[in-house]
């Protein structure tokens, strides 16, 4: 057996040039990042960079995405964030320790997903739904970090509660954190606007360009680093910096199990959507290519990830959006990309940690904002609104929860919504009384088609599986059709969208049965699929149908038809 | 306008003697379960015959049953005790208040339910959970009266507690009690079994001997309080008796709106549980005599009863299964009947609470415990479990979810497993591929029947609308089946079966089918019905559809034909 991934052992030398550029790029992305998602989870700066060494290597080693780019990203952090402060003071070594476990919480159950094969389970969470739920806490996280933008502390339990608590300390405003944060977020703004296009002008290539545009984050970070430390702004202005950041390796150690308990939802749920949006974005990187995900393998690939998280005194991680598509165009050919990213981010975090003395908070709140801004997702909702109401307003819903209500329970809110609709929809089945169309052997709804009728037959369709939500309505429709029209003297159901009969719609059918026999009318079933007929011909009412359920409406309909003209 | 209920402004004089007889045979059975089930609910007596007063005549008003027997029955008052013992000790002051304010409550929700016309709400609850709900309760029941049995104190929050409870207390057990109550359990017992055929020997008519069959408790209640008076067997051998009950008419009070927030849940059950039980048995009985019941009504009529309970001092009432079958079987021809019941119990309570003094608690729980068992359903399990496992699970996991955690606990519970299992299915579709049954326009799974297929052409059947939690599968069934057959030109989806699209599996097909086009690889849909087609046709994936949309799998299929041959 070869315990080397696929990747690795076939590793061809083409394939390096490629690694080596885009893990490097990435690099000089993920510094100023994995710091601003730390502050964003309430941790101090080292661990966002431990949280960008050893959980690569463990996903190039597990996963199946060529490209993914592995690290601490805007979501999960806010996700984290939640789930801790309610526990512990942010920054205190208990909230540090139970960061620590929910990663390896949220890795173990990865695992145990990946190992299970639950990799479906993701599927419970709908377009809409997750497009909601990561437009809403882009919001959050945000409106989060206007306090930093402005020098002020300010906090609240909903984005509207921290808008008024920062609007009461607006008479605080530092204006020197204030004048480098907001010169950092309209540089970033332009940059992400206009400096892809400006490389372009200045003739470099559109791919190198649009790598190029992405690094604007790590000149403000250089820029503002060396404004602050030049004057001094920190302890002369008041500028709230980065300070003092442990230099060397993380220490292995093994993680706490204290609090696991009230940590076991927040961990299921990052680790839920972390997958969600990792596959997502693994999936749409790998079709360019036309390789293949693995969504069980990717379960591993980030579970790994999360408890080498665990180990070396990270948090959760997941696959990033921004982070990936620029892995991708930089040209990552494998996760050896990844694993050139962990090398030159372990010896920054060897070497190198007093640069970020004084780098200023307003600078990273600044990248934060202008990354998530670009997670809002507007496109989803324009077209779902114009396709499909009620998932515009599952998305709509989510949003809203998040950024009233918090993470979990838009998450929660969102999911319950999607599958009330489902339900709600089956409920409400449509119902369609159907006739042929001429010279066919085809039968379409009589009100959408020109179909021919039979006299005395009544043929509907009911394009829903039957069960206990809307069998009565069904046969209080055949009530309402037979009782309109006296002369019927046979029913017909066209079970060609029935895809389940459940016990109670079997006794609501066997009472309509019986009920209509007893005023002479026939009940006859057309079209029944192989697996509910398996069920069926057991039953009474199986008995009872016996000569009643033709294989085709066709049948059916010539049938009744002999009896007419006989 | 005619402010009279249709019975009544239409009333014959041929149906008063039917009327008359039930109504007094209904009285005769209703004056021990009215007092058994306060004992069951934890109240005082007096307030199970106030329950059996007004409630059936606004019941009469406003129903629209001819025959269903409404007042206290075994379920409600289970899950009425089950609400409150939380919040007060039972039989205190406090108690019996919040008592009142349920019944206010249930009675508002059922009439606001009536009006908003939301009677299919009953329909999410399934036949199994029902079954398995009331199985469950009439057990929890039967175990919460062997201490009334045994006359001694004992209590749990589960079946399983209060037996051990009971075990702990056998040492204190009243042999005189046990004795009546020993005695009361066989002679019922056996009355119910043999007593109908005895009479029927004795040449009484088959209904006649069946009703007096069920009189049998008002006759071990007559013999026992005369032997307990007789004795005094309450002060000379501590045999527990119902004690003074108060005379007179109940006063119409307004009741309290205490505790109407932690009551809304309970309430809001014990309203959905009534009404299905309700309206099960007067469907099941107006089918007899072809009658119809309108549910919107039944929601107005038992919120009516609730309401007028309330304002007369009583508790939670709805229409009882046995009650209700001796009423019908008794010659009840119209709400008279109740009516009739009510002004007798009217003068009972008026003149005769006297007689009640020395009438055991045991003899009460021993009529209890004889009408809970009838309700114990094994064939409704039976039936599941040949038919439907998933059904029969769902059934089990409500009853012994009841007997385990209580009421609440297990209806919540059976309700989740229930939706739980349709999303479940729903989300693992049934999917075939599909060949013409040779001779016909008709298209049969390949591997249930000898059907022809078309070579370069996939046709599959997915059998279930589309959506977030199946789309995924779909795409990986179609990619696997062309990874398989590597010929292929066209995949054919017919969507027959397929009831909606959402827009997470419009996401997934408009992926799918640029990924197949960009193999060669048309992908063309049939049978697509009207509600699906009117929206997909707005879409991208509508427009590149254009030309591949047929009416008919059948014209799919001559196409794919032409195209090989030409």
């Amino acid at each position: 057996m070869n315990i080397l991934p696929d990747w690795l052992s076939h590793y061809r030398r083409s394939a390096l040039a490629g690694d080596l550029t885009a893990g490097i790029i990435v690099t000089v992305m993920l510094i100023p990042q994995s710091l601003a998602y730390a502050l964003l989870a309430g941790l101090p700066p080292e661990m966002g960079l431990y949280a960008s060494i050893l959980p690569i290597v463990a996903y190039a080693l597990f996963g199946s995405s060529m490209t993914l780019a592995v690290g601490p990203v805007a979501v999960a952090s806010l996700m984290t964030a939640s789930a801790l402060q309610p526990l512990a003071a942010a920054g205190s070594a208990h909230y540090i320790s139970l960061a620590i476990t929910l990663s390896l919480l949220s890795g173990g159950m990865l695992l145990l997903f990946g190992l299970l094969r639950l990799g479906f389970l993701a599927h419970f969470l709908s377009h809409p739904v997750i497009s909601g739920f990561i437009s809403g806490s882009a919001v959050l996280i945000a409106v989060g970090q206007l306090k930093h933008l402005l020098g002020v502390s300010a906090s609240g339990h909903s984005a509207l509660d921290t808008l008024l608590s920062l609007a009461r300390h607006l008479p605080d405003v530092n204006t020197v954190t204030l004048a480098i944060g907001a010169s950092s977020l309209l540089f970033l703004w332009a940059a992400r606007k206009y400096l892809a296009r400006l490389l372009l002008a200045l003739g470099l290539s559109a791919k190198l360009a649009d790598v190029l545009g992405k690094l604007a984050p790590m000149l403000a970070v250089v820029v503002s680093t060396a404004v602050v430390a030049w004057w001094r702004l920190d302890s002369t202005a008041g500028v709230s910096v980065v300070g003092a950041v442990p230099q060397g390796l993380p220490a292995l150690a093994l993680p706490s199990l204290q609090g696991v308990g009230v940590l076991l939802l927040p961990a299921l749920l990052i680790s839920l959507v972390g997958f969600v949006e990792s596959v997502s974005v693994a999936q749409s990187l790998a079709l360019k290519r036309q390789q293949r995900i693995n969504p069980n393998r990717e379960l591993l690939g980030l579970g790994a990830a999360n408890i080498a998280s665990a180990f070396s005194g990270g948090f959760p991680v997941t696959g990033g959006f921004a982070r990936s598509v620029v892995n991708f165009a930089a040209g990552a050919n494998t996760p050896l990309a990844g694993v050139v990213s962990a090398v030159l981010m372990g010896a920054v975090i060897a070497a190198m940690t007093g640069l970020f003395h004084y780098l200023p908070h307003a600078v990273l709140a600044a990248t934060i904002i202008i990354a998530v801004t670009s997670l809002i997702d507007l496109e989803t909702l324009r077209e779902a609104w114009h396709y499909d109401k009620a998932d515009a307003v599952s998305l709509l819903a989510t949003a809203a929860g998040v950024i009233a209500f918090g993470v979990e329970a838009g998450i929660v809110l969102g999911v319950a919504l999607s599958l009330g609709t489902l339900v709600w929809r089956s409920s409400h089945p449509h119902i369609a009384v159907v006739g042929r169309v001429p010279g066919t052997e085809h039968f379409r709804n009589v009100e959408r088609h020109a179909v021919d009728t039979e006299p005395g037959l009544i043929a509907l369709r009911v394009d829903e599986g039957l069960y206990f939500a809307n069998a009565s309505l069904l046969q209080d429709r055949i009530e309402a059709l037979v009782a309109a029209q006296p002369e019927t003297r046979q029913v017909l159901l066209v079970c060609s969208a029935v895809n389940l009969v459940d016990t109670t719609a079997l006794g609501v059918l066997t009472e309509l049965e019986r009920s209509l026999h007893a005023r002479g009318i026939a009940f006859a079933l057309s079209e029944v699929k192989g697996p509910v007929m398996d069920r069926l011909q057991a039953t009474p009412l199986g008995q009872r149908l016996q000569g009643r359920i033709f294989l085709s409406t066709h049948e059916a309909f010539s049938q009744a038809q002999q009896r007419t003209d006989g």
